[in-house]
């Protein structure tokens, strides 16, 4: 009963004519999402699009997942791309292009009419992650000398061609933005009024090279639907719709946990083996040389080890010890740099509160390492060795989980990544040099 | 110049009166904002809010964050807490009574008039991440008999109370939904017409037990900015708009990464010590216990160990690798299960994926591990234990990082456990547990 859990199973024995009748009446979200999950191939996906409408067939495009869109890119000759590209919005058109290779994108962009090439030019200047990169130039503008009915009229032209129409943006002559009119106040707006009159002066909007994380940002604090884009100086040149802030929420969200886990997210529809374990190994070559640093630290301290063999059974409680206290503190900084806005002057505040938590974390778990090892082995004076160890690495693991977001930041690295493989692995080779150290020092005192 | 970089500072030496009149002019949402960063305690904040417009202190206060609003609400008396929720929308109003404790909530909803109390009453009853605890009950809602001038009137006289108005809503006699009225349609109909003749009868709903995140996942699919809610009759209940939808995508997102991470997003703002470390020491609890084992399987080994000292020295590669093959794994699986909707059914696909990405990493990481041991150590035999152990160990971290994901989610369990301390741990164990037996098969080779 619910629209979204309709899924529709394509049967893929049948022919793309079938198929496409089959298709033809639902929502193009949905068409998209069948043929996705059908797992058909680019030549037969062509088929089907060129027996659907060719407006319905642009609005499945741009719902393809980018894995899918790739195939039937690849398929598809530059005039059907072109006829594709035209039906859509610029900022669908521009991402369809930025697709292309350069021969196909030359190719495709001389066979749109002129406005939508330009349009399309434009847009694929700025950066993938910027405001200019999501928005699209089609929107609806009067000048502050209009009247309701002009702008109504404006509305009523545009509305074959701007998608979701929720503003209308209000410049002085030379296109500055000066105000905001919601669709809602010019419904129950008196006829002749001018728009001057009763725009919304005080407009929440941002510059194009702004990132597209703090777009989402001002979105979510805002509330906002749509947000218009100026250029360097305030000329209106296009607007961001809350549905594409609603994919950089969730696509800024992926690439965080993808990094956390060491790997990327691109990875999950690419087919060939060896380029997704390309893109896995380099973090896995991190954790084996670090795994070999902690291999030489640990022969550095042979004649220990030889003395007592059973110093080596505690190494995996330090390493993962290290490895969670750090993990849980970066990611709890990570948070609140991305979510409150935490500076490095909060440094300070934020090690202190770390400290509290880390040492209480450190005397719980220390004395209970502490009880189990003495009990079991015995030897009160390797029990202390590896309780205090413990909590010393509990301690140290909670003041770099702190320390390595902002430096990352200051380096102008993703604060992100000390959630990785990367500072787990450090955490390793230092918890070892903590432990042994430490046994060493008391070596003699050991039987 | 642009909007959201408007960091106002407080300065909270002055008095509540003079911080007031400085922030009176300001977005609620930047409001908001100063107050929380200054760090101003509950007390202060009430006398502060007192002093601002009820209407501005209403919105003030619903863009607190969770923590300082919870100060504010310690602090405010019941009558105070009633007249600020009568100012609020019902889901904002009910996120407030929510937060009380029962005595408090019992005196607030008796202060309400019957309108707002049974508003509130009845969206309490809904969990807190279904649909009917996000979504607000004031929406526009008309007859399909209705005309458009009807449907505009209605808006004039909900314009006051309702916040975003996108759609009117079409029912039935019963209040069963039919339709709906996009504002940009009914801005350019014809006066006389009838809603029934331009509604869009195909209208996309959910019911008000759905889950918050599978909303989400159709505000994202058709690209919505707000949606109907149904009860079990198909009877009109309630709306959600897209800015509460965004909060949950990022809420969602920041649960998966902080379990991940073995801890908790509220701890983010608990000041207690001993709190937060009541939530994150079971996950260190795990990896301790996990430890232990590993030094159990050790201590079996002790033979082994004490022949050839040289074999400890690389339990931190085994363990390392392990952890991090089997959280890269265990990522791409509950990344495709959440986006991309992987069934139990393929399972069997997504294993033979990693396996292929897997061995080849074993071979590649296997050979070199080998080449770096053997030449530093000039022991091939050890070499080859230990880089035999090591692809091994990639290969079994790979399965049960597929595997577990699927396995958790039929527990009852959020998969995204699979990528916590808990299956990390479990890897270290096995991973030694196979290193340390290879490596007793081939003890007598050993020199």
């Amino acid at each position: 009963m619910e629209r979204y859990d309709q899924r529709i199973a394509i049967d893929t024995l049948s022919s793309p004519e079938s198929i496409a009748a089959a298709l033809s009446g639902l929502h193009p979200a949905d068409v998209a999402d069948a043929l996705g999950r059908a797992g058909v191939d680019g030549e037969i996906l062509t088929r089907i699009l060129a027996e659907l409408d060719t407006e319905l067939a642009a609005e499945v495009v741009i719902n393809l997942d980018d894995h899918t869109l790739e195939d039937v890119l690849d398929v598809l000759e530059p005039p059907e791309i072109a006829q594709i590209t035209s039906e859509l919005e610029s900022d669908d058109a521009a991402d369809v292009v930025g697709l292309l290779d350069e021969d196909k994108k030359a190719h495709v962009l001389s066979q749109l009419d002129s406005d939508d090439r330009k349009a399309v030019e434009d847009l694929l200047q700025y950066t993938d992650e910027s405001a200019g990169g999501i928005m699209a130039s089609e929107l609806v503008y009067v000048n502050s000398e209009a009247s309701v009915d002009d702008a109504i009229s404006l509305i009523r032209l545009a509305a074959d061609e701007v998608e979701e129409i929720h503003n209308v943006y209000i410049t002085d002559r030379a296109r500055k933005l000066i105000g905001v009119l919601p669709l809602g106040t010019l419904l129950l707006a008196r006829k002749g009024t001018r728009v001057a009159e009763i725009m919304e002066p005080d407009v929440v909007f941002v510059s194009a090279e702004t990132d597209q994380e703090d777009v989402a940002k001002v979105f979510m604090k805002y509330d906002l639907v749509a947000i218009p884009v100026v250029d360097g100086e305030g000329i209106l040149v296009g607007r961001i719709t809350v549905d594409d802030i609603m994919d950089v929420i969730r696509d800024e969200a992926d690439e965080d946990i993808t990094l956390m886990a060491g790997t990327r997210d691109e990875e999950i529809h690419e087919d060939s083996t060896l380029k997704v374990s390309w893109i896995r190994l380099p973090w896995l070559v991190i954790g084996a040389l670090g795994g070999l640093a902690s291999a030489s630290v640990m022969s550095l301290y042979s004649f220990s080890l030889e003395k007592v063999l059973a110093l080596a059974f505690f190494i995996p409680v330090i390493t993962a010890m290290g490895g969670n206290v750090g993990l849980q503190t970066s990611t709890i900084i990570v948070r609140g740099m991305n979510a409150d806005g935490w500076l490095e002057s909060d440094v300070r505040s934020r090690l202190l509160r770390e400290w509290r938590i880390a040492i209480t974390n450190a005397v719980v778990l220390g004395v209970a390492v502490f009880l189990i090892v003495g009990l079991w082995l015995t030897d009160w004076v390797l029990a202390a060795i590896v309780g205090g160890a413990l909590g010393t690495v509990i301690v140290v693991a909670a003041t770099l989980g702190t320390i390595m977001p902002f430096t990352l930041r200051r380096l102008g690295v993703d604060p992100a990544v000390a959630q990785g493989p990367f500072v787990t692995t450090l955490n390793d080779v230092i918890g070892i040099l903590i432990y042994l150290g430490l046994a060493t020092l008391f070596l003699d005192m050991l039987s």
